[in-house]
């Protein structure tokens, strides 16, 4: 007899996106950064403290949140800091939703958080997005209608790379009657000329909650560490309350201070991601893909030529050495999400896709 | 209006050990190893391959579960890695414990758990301990009674440093319904000479799960990492459901392999601190103190001379640089938690308490 809870084992585990260990696989399937952080980080790293090792970490992460703050306008009490973004994503679940009530998602979208939902015991509201993949114009309507305390939105959305602006998001604000977690996962590779800027909602909206992750505009996934940004009222029971409390460890703090402190750096690999982003959108388009464009992500949803398999296509890649990644969902199964690449592994993508429909 | 749950909204949070930044300050509070972590881990850290930074790291962190398998004689199945021994906590309630379902501990005991209860919207059956702080003949009983799914017990105890003997926790986990946690994040300061060992207790009952920290025995408390070990089927709905999908990050896994392959250099450490509780523990009790004992982890639980308050003597040891812990609470109001630091430390606060108790 099993002692876990019959919600827990009637479930279904998230799924990363694979991970093979060997060096010489071109990763694109996971919208990892294929640039490195800023040497800035490095040098943080390289300058450690060992005592900083043994001590317990400051709880709070005071001096990020402070540097966060500044970047934004904001102020600390209106920042928390968090082990990767899909912490904040949990505790947010944990925070602002009974078990047993509503979560709303767009669909498609990001496949964790209804695996959130599932451990939290509540169910999940999917509604459509548009042809577009952007929010249907009664989104606010239908989740309030359902009596839905949370709504994930992530912006840009993936995976497609649909970006809905701020004025359309202060909309749906205003409208819904549940906290709107807009997640920014995606927002660094936005194009600069957009003056994109959703900071400004969290001084108009109560119900508003920015997720960061420096785990793609930073480059360093591999040291999970994101933030929330919202009024002060919002952030307080996060950080306070449902947060681990000492969810954020000594080293990664140094570093995710490093990268904010020189983002600029960060700046210019997000530059080059943008600049192939847009050589790869046109070259696909040449073999036949259609992509869905334009992404202000970084990466492409593109999908197969006439006659060809996206399923088939993926797994002739990975046979090859090269993962993109492929969703076996309605809307998705056509189309192949290629993360964005360095332009030698953006080459040899195209390289391998041509050869590929060529042999048809 | 709040969009805070109300239980959220009616709890309060956990009060972490205070942090003092000033290096000058003698920290006895929190139960750090004074010691640093052996010199391996610096050297992992200097090796680092930049290119962990910028990737996802290994999702379930399975090179650290092939080391800690080892080290245990168990199978990797049977290990769970976590992002500082707190999570692991919070992940058995999320799995075993569906809200309003009780949890027990034993008190006084560690006062993160009834917190993390707090936010699960659970109950609290709180079984007082012996005078001696072991937890009494009838505990189980009077767990399966309330209905109690999920049983807290440290071992060693905190705040007292009692160790309790594999065969009573073996009699334990077979007369408890529940799930039993095992809280051993201060089992590596036992006396080697006990050859205390509660791993072989999971082959035998299917209802243990122990918790390992690197905080303290392996002085990583600012890298935030533990594990669990259980019986496969235990760990499965942790490491495969529950879990946040990249809980334990790049730098951390790395550093925790180091520690784990060089841990008769933590163990030197260990023993050093073994020494100066005994020392510091015959001089405290010199000087009036009344010490509970043997303490088995790497702190005393000191009970005020007759006369002096132990309160007050926190904050007088306070405004002179040095940190212990009080707590106000039944049992606990009239002691000092006391972390085993260095020779120096140790003889600090010993030339402290003796001013300070003279000068009544």
């Amino acid at each position: 007899m099993g002692y876990e809870r019959s919600s827990i084992a009637a479930m279904r585990g998230y799924v990363p996106g694979k991970q093979l260990a060997s060096k010489d696989v071109i990763k694109l399937n996971s919208n990892e950064n294929p640039y490195p952080p800023s040497p800035a980080v490095l040098q943080a790293l390289s300058q450690l403290d060992p005592d900083r090792l043994r001590r317990y970490p400051p709880p709070a992460a005071d001096d990020f949140r402070a540097l966060a703050a500044r970047l934004h306008g904001l102020r600390p009490e209106q920042v928390v800091a968090v082990n990767g973004g899909d912490e904040l994503l949990r505790m947010v679940i944990t925070t602002f939703v009974d078990p047993g009530e509503p979560l709303g998602v767009i669909e498609p979208s990001y496949s964790l958080y209804p695996v959130l939902a599932d451990i939290h015991g509540s169910p999940v509201v999917r509604v459509e997005s548009r042809p577009d993949f952007s929010p249907p114009a009664d989104l606010a309507a239908r989740m309030n209608e359902a009596g839905v305390k949370l709504l994930f939105l992530v912006n840009p959305h993936a995976p497609s790379g649909h970006l809905t602006t701020p004025a359309a998001l202060g909309e749906l604000a205003r409208a819904f009657r549940g906290v709107l977690l807009i997640d920014e996962a995606y927002v660094d590779f936005v194009d600069p000329a957009l003056h994109h800027n959703v900071v400004p909602l969290l001084a108009q909206h109560d119900n508003v909650l920015l997720l960061r992750s420096l785990s793609k505009g930073y480059s360093l996934a591999g040291v999970r560490f994101g933030y929330g940004l919202g009024p002060a009222d919002l952030i307080a029971p996060l950080l306070w309350k449902t947060r681990d409390s000492y969810n954020v460890d000594a080293i990664s703090q140094l570093l995710a201070c490093a990268a904010l402190q020189h983002r600029a750096e960060a700046e210019q690999s997000c530059a080059l991601v943008r600049s192939e982003r847009a050589r790869l959108g046109s070259a696909l388009a040449e073999l036949g893909f259609n992509v869905v464009g334009p992404s202000q992500a970084n990466f492409l949803l593109a999908y197969a030529p006439a006659g060809a398999s996206a399923a088939k296509l993926q797994r002739e890649l990975e046979e090859r050495r090269l993962l993109v990644r492929h969703f076996d969902e309605p809307r998705l199964r056509d189309a192949l999400r290629i993360s964005i690449g360095t332009t030698a592994q953006n080459d040899r993508l195209l390289e391998l896709l041509t050869e590929l429909l060529a042999e048809r």
